[in-house]
């Protein structure tokens, strides 16, 4: 234990000796928070300058968004929300405005949140009028004796809580039309899709929050996959597999879909338990051996590399975001970029795109 | 250890001294299934010799339904839907025929399945015209990239892959049409619902097999809750909550449906770790102690417990079926009855309704 002990407390040192004007010195932060923008085949080479930059900058305005919230002492729900709408509200992201298009050519939109104190959790998929499909899902939560409403049904419920209801078209951008009009050409030709293609399914956003309450939220919305067909639903509204939260951690998925459902991502993560010692047998036979038991954050880590491997081995991929609950944020994806950022009281901030950035 | 492994030999010689004409001599069955036809306030006093007597003879068929697939080395997939394709015709249930009715009055119907080897899943949500949700939700999982469809494209969905289609009439029962017309006369006035009327909630069927091939399935089906509103989906379509299989376990479950998904019921009595010993220090501290292990069902058997009981400290209430991947059969259920019945290649059998039968 002495081992583990001593790294935290070169850690909390480093933090200490940063630019944290308005923190008392901790090792663990008051509030924190971590977003996502999807997961996917995202390369330097295909990105131009001011795309980079735009996707920095929106990321930058959901972090802010949500630390404002936080840094008053508001709820991570609140916060959580507050990030998520922002990211809804801009067409550089696969939720809200900006989905992408199903097979018949209209935007289906799923969304979920959970907090983790409570276990309360809401979510609705199918969506097609209501402007901020996160609000919906809170609204299920708050408002609501179910945990997931559907379709027409859950545009219905919103209306009634007073939520923001669009035209249709609100949902439009001519690129991930364009994006479902390629997809068609594709599958009618029995063609193979390329890797771009195939990344318009990401674009999925989520965020989990801690608030100095000590609550961690979490949530996320997407509009699925491109050309998708038959009512799918993903992982995203779906409580374990594309958002989950406890007492112990908050996670917000990314990536194909059913894969994360298969394996209830979001609740592996915040459940397993990979702090076991040896069964007392295996111990006996090794003799005397020094374990070093693994602090929160390195146990959920551990865990949503295990996740996303696992997602792996069934021909999956995608990411997933994180809190512990002290506040740590985790990171785990297997594409060559997923669009996050986090923040924390001490000051600890950072945005980035691709695998290679901190 | 030794301990344990006596127990276990001990059950073995008591098994093969019964009498089991078609088995070798062996502690382990070699196929294994178990059902279910809802949890709730199942009393004596409130059932009728007939209607006790015709509960019984449908979970019977339903088992043997199963058991003949199995003890012809058909798969638990097989073994699975061809139990809980009767128990969806019979309107004793709630699933298929004799499915409770929304607020609007319609049937909206909800299955899942899924096979613990590979880990492939299938479900459907909001279903209206197709007879045997529980073959549609395994059509999505063998023929289609995804893992959830929901309303008209499923059925749309289920037509293109040949699956029979009724009017929607098919599925109006005169009691539970009768029980909607209670249920929004009570909310419409406000009043508080007997727990008659809370159980009209209940009734979703499931089954669980293990095959020769040693290979765990499970399923569920249901018509949700009476007067269901908003495109409400339950926990039974939901992979991980009401329905898990994997190569340790596989699980269906039966209750109030949002508490089921708030908890990823299914998943983590699948995955939960309650063989771990003590951590290495408490263990030191303790000096020399007997660990005795549990075994892969005294393991389950807990954690459905565990379950059940978190189930209830969220003011839910229910059950859930399951095997061991050593074929032993798993229940627990906070209600006065459960609607059950198991059977093994050594010839255990059982039918029963009330908690207090064995």
């Amino acid at each position: 234990m002495s081992l583990l002990i001593a790294l935290t407390l070169a850690t909390a040192a480093a933090t200490d000796a940063a630019d944290h004007h308005d923190e008392a010195p901790t090792s663990e932060p008051r509030w924190s928070i971590v977003i996502h923008g999807g997961a996917g085949t995202i390369l330097r080479e295909n990105m131009s300058a001011e795309k980079d930059a735009e996707i920095r900058a929106a990321l930058d305005a959901a972090l802010r968004a949500g630390e404002a919230v936080l840094r008053d002492g508001g709820s991570s729900m609140d916060a959580v929300t507050a990030a998520i709408t922002l990211l809804e509200d801009d067409p550089n992201f696969n939720a809200g405005r900006g989905a992408v298009f199903t097979w018949e050519g209209t935007n289906s939109l799923d969304a979920s949140i959970m907090r983790g104190d409570t276990l309360e959790a809401g979510a609705v998929a199918g969506l097609s009028t209501t402007r901020h499909p996160i609000l919906a899902a809170r609204a299920v939560m708050e408002d609501s004796p179910h945990v997931l409403l559907s379709g027409e049904g859950a545009d219905t419920f919103a209306t009634q809580k007073g939520l923001e209801q669009v035209d249709p078209a609100y949902f439009y951008t001519q690129e991930r039309h364009d994006a479902l009009i390629r997809y068609k050409a594709h599958v009618e030709a029995q063609e193979q899709l390329s890797q771009l293609d195939i990344d318009h399914k990401f674009g999925t956003v989520g965020a989990v929050a801690l608030d100095v309450h000590g609550v961690i939220s979490a949530g996320t919305s997407t509009g699925g996959m491109t050309g998708k067909r038959w009512g799918r639903i993903g992982d995203s509204p779906i409580i374990g597999a594309g958002t989950y939260a406890n007492d112990r951690c908050g996670i917000s998925a990314t990536g194909t879909g059913e894969k994360f459902i298969r394996l209830s991502v979001a609740h592996a993560i915040c459940t397993m338990d990979v702090s076991a010692t040896p069964p007392a047998e295996e111990l006996a036979k090794r003799g005397t051996t020094l374990i070093i038991p693994l602090a929160p954050h390195q146990q959920l880590q551990r865990a949503a590399d295990h996740l996303i491997a696992r997602v792996g081995e069934l021909d999956g991929s995608g990411g997933v975001i994180g809190l512990s609950s002290t506040g740590a944020p985790i990171y785990s994806f297997d594409t060559p970029g997923m669009y996050r950022g986090h923040s924390t009281s001490q000051g600890w901030r950072a945005v980035a795109i691709y695998k290679d950035e901190e």
